[in-house]
Formats: C-alpha cells, sequence, structure tokens
C-alpha cells in the first residue's frame, strides 16, 4: 500500500508494511503481526515518542551491554523484519553474539506428537533459516542458530538455544521477548534487558532492563549511546 | 497451537488461533491480522469485560437495528472469522441483508496503476468471494457483494458497495470499521452502529453508536437484546 507522507499516521501505516512483508518474506510469522499490532496499541498510548524513562534505560541497557562479557543478541521474525540493519550495526560495535531464537514448537518437546506440530516445526526452522540469511544479507558475519543448548524452566518452546550463544551468555538483548522465557533466563542467573511497548506484560516485569519503546526508535538510539556513551 | 483451558490467557489465545486460521482461509487479511492485536491491547485494558457502557450502547443499537427500514451488515475479513455463526443469526433475526465490504483497491482507483496493485485487487476479489461462501457455509442465504453503487466521500477505497445494500440502506451495521467510511456514510445521512475497542478511533467518534466491546462479547448480547428487547 502507498501511503502519503503527508497521511497523519504515516509511519505507522509504514511500519505496518514493512512487517506484512516480513510474513511474505518468511521470516516474521502471522502471531508476529498480531504482536505488532498490539505494540501499535500500546505505542499510541504513550504518544508514539520516546519517553524520558525509556531514554534512561537505554543509557543504563548501554553500559550493562559493553560491561558484560559474553553478551548475545537474541533475534526473532519481528525484529528480524523491523531492524535487521540496527541490531547487525548494534552487534558489532558492543560487540555481541547475534542468535536466532523463535517461538515454536521443538523436537523433544511433550507437545510434539501430531502432524500440526511436526508441520508447524518444519515451517519453524524454515523460518530460522530465513532470519539468518536475511540478517545475513543485512551485513551480519555470523549467525548462531537454537542448538543443543538447554534454556531451563521452560517446557515446550524456545527452550533449545546455542552452546556458544544464550548457554553462555552473561547478558542477553532480547527485544519483543515472551514473559516465560524472560523469566526463564533470569531464573538462569542472566541480566535481560527487553524492549517492549507494553510496560505492564510479565516480560517487562522480569527483565533487568525493560525499554519501554518502539523498538523503531530505541535501537538508533541505543546504537548512539553505545558508540557515545554519556 | 493448542492452549490449556486453565491457560489465565486462555480466551485471548483460542481467539488469536481463530483470527489466524482466518488468514490460512483466505478470509481475514495480514493487515486484519495487525488490527485484531490492537483490539487484544486494548480489551486487556477495559479489562476483557463488557462495560456497562456497552451494555447501554448494545440495547441502543438493538433498538435503533429493530426500527431501520434498511438495515445493512456489513462484513469484513476479521468480523467472519471472528464471529460468522452469530452475525448470519443477527442478520435473520433484524432481519437486514449481509453484504461483503473489505478495505482493498478498486479497479476505477486512481491509485490502481501496477503489477502490485492489479495482485491485490485480485487477492482482493477472491477474498470478497472466500468470505461470501464462509457466510452461506454458517446459514446465510443471500450475501450481498460490492457493486456499482457508490460510498461517496472516499477517494480509492472500499468505495463500491451494492446499489441494493449500503447503497440504499438507512441503518449499516458495521463492526470493525475503519474511520474514513465510518465517516463517509454518515456525511451521506446514514445511521452507522459499529463495534470498536479503541474508544478513541475515528471510528468511534464518527459513529451514530458506538459499542467499544470485544465482538466476540458483543454480538451474543446484540442478538439476546434483540430476540427479548427490554
Amino acid at each position: 500500500m502507498s501511503v502519503p507522507k503527508s497521511h497523519p499516521r504515516y509511519l505507522s501505516l509504514r511500519t505496518r508494511d514493512i512487517i506484512v512483508r516480513g510474513v511474505e518474506k518468511g521470516v516474521t510469522s502471522v502471531h508476529g503481526l498480531l504482536a505488532h499490532g498490539r505494540g501499535e496499541a500500546f505505542d499510541y498510548m504513550i504518544g508514539e515518542k520516546t519517553t524520558a524513562k525509556a531514554r534512561k534505560q537505554i543509557k543504563r541497557a548501554a553500559k550493562l551491554l559493553l560491561k558484560a562479557k559474553n553478551p548475545v543478541i537474541s533475534v526473532n521474525g519481528n525484529v528480524a523484519a523491523l531492524c535487521a540493519r540496527e541490531i547487525v550495526e548494534l552487534s558489532k560495535i558492543i560487540p555481541a553474539k547475534l542468535e536466532v531464537n523463535i517461538f515454536h514448537k521443538s523436537k523433544n518437546s511433550k507437545e510434539f506428537l501430531g502432524y500440526e506440530n511436526l508441520k508447524n516445526f518444519h515451517k519453524s526452522r524454515k523460518r530460522e533459516q530465513n532470519i539468518r540469511r536475511w540478517l545475513i544479507k543485512h551485513g551480519a558475519k555470523e549467525v548462531l542458530m537454537p542448538g543443543k543448548g538447554i534454556v531451563k524452566y521452560i517446557e515446550h518452546n524456545r527452550r533449545f538455544c546455542n552452546p556458544d550463544g544464550i548457554a553462555k551468555a552473561d547478558v542477553v538483548f532480547v527485544p519483543l521477548e515472551d514473559g516465560d522465557r524472560c523469566e526463564a533466563l533470569i531464573k538462569m542467573g542472566k541480566k535481560v534487558i527487553t524492549i517492549d511497548l507494553n510496560a505492564k506484560s510479565r516480560t517487562a516485569k522480569f527483565a533487568t532492563i525493560t525499554i519501554v519503546d518502539n523498538i523503531t526508535r530505541a535501537l538508533p538510539l541505543l546504537i548512539k549511546e553505545i558508540k557515545n556513551p554519556h
């Protein structure tokens, strides 16, 4: 859809189209679209501007990422669709590893029984590969994939991570994360930084640092802060 | 995704799966998923319950629909996916005509130039047919399609309507409508009833009666009210 720049909802509509294209490219899931819609509503309520509090959290996040021994950036379909270039740049300037991690059924899960799940599993594996390729297309040199590392405290989904990535990370940056996994990472003793527009979400509650902001506004500010910390 | 009934977000997650299946069936658009996500966030904020004010508006809506000479129910992809059975029942008990109307590029629009739009146009036409079939599968006897009727005051989208439906309706029930078209229908002198979870949306502002509620909760209440008006 071509939206004129003069449209009062221009930025929001353009972002919406970017995420829809993410689905068409096999990078974003349809459930990711729903999550984006929720984010739009919450963003609308904070006035679609980065708040003073978010700016403070961005500074704190920059410090924590620069201080970390093994920082890892966890990338899902929405992050990849919306900010591939920025997330790759961020990984280079910290420096931090990039790891693909999406919400999917795992092979060893108890829920992994029927054909429907098998289909979803293969779809998820393909989407992980698509995200990896998408990040490499945007300049990433190395992208870790979920492997034999285990995120404890979660039964079914997102349990598997990379042994050289999230498994041994001390600080994990997981923008647009779900509550269960954020809680599990914290329980494992890791520090978690997240970006979440819903200030009352479980992710926002559990994370060490929560930046309540639109990722498309917050990432450029975080990059600036890491390049020139004050 | 199979969600146990005990899950605190059971209803919300189940509804989410229904709308995702709507996309897979070619009834709902991917943009419709974003809209649903926004609705989820607004519903969360009103406590996911029908408010006293919404109940009053439902009573007013029932009266207006019963009093109307030519009431028409406008059905889009999200309405069809979420409430086909209820919307068909509603059309029978009022009685009111059903008309499919989705947000798409029209053939005569100035924007209708390139291949991309042509592709979208055919996709939209197909989706209109899918919605029609979906309603018939759920018991509808007749479903009107957009035709040579014109909704004035809108340039590009949703301009076309059925000459025997929305074009000559005095009352139009358009749940989950977009602001532009709602305003246009009002300007044409029609009374508009809508269901919208965003109390501050342009649709909510323009409509004659706005029910700020989740459509899956509001429609059964509206049906009950029409069957037994107090």
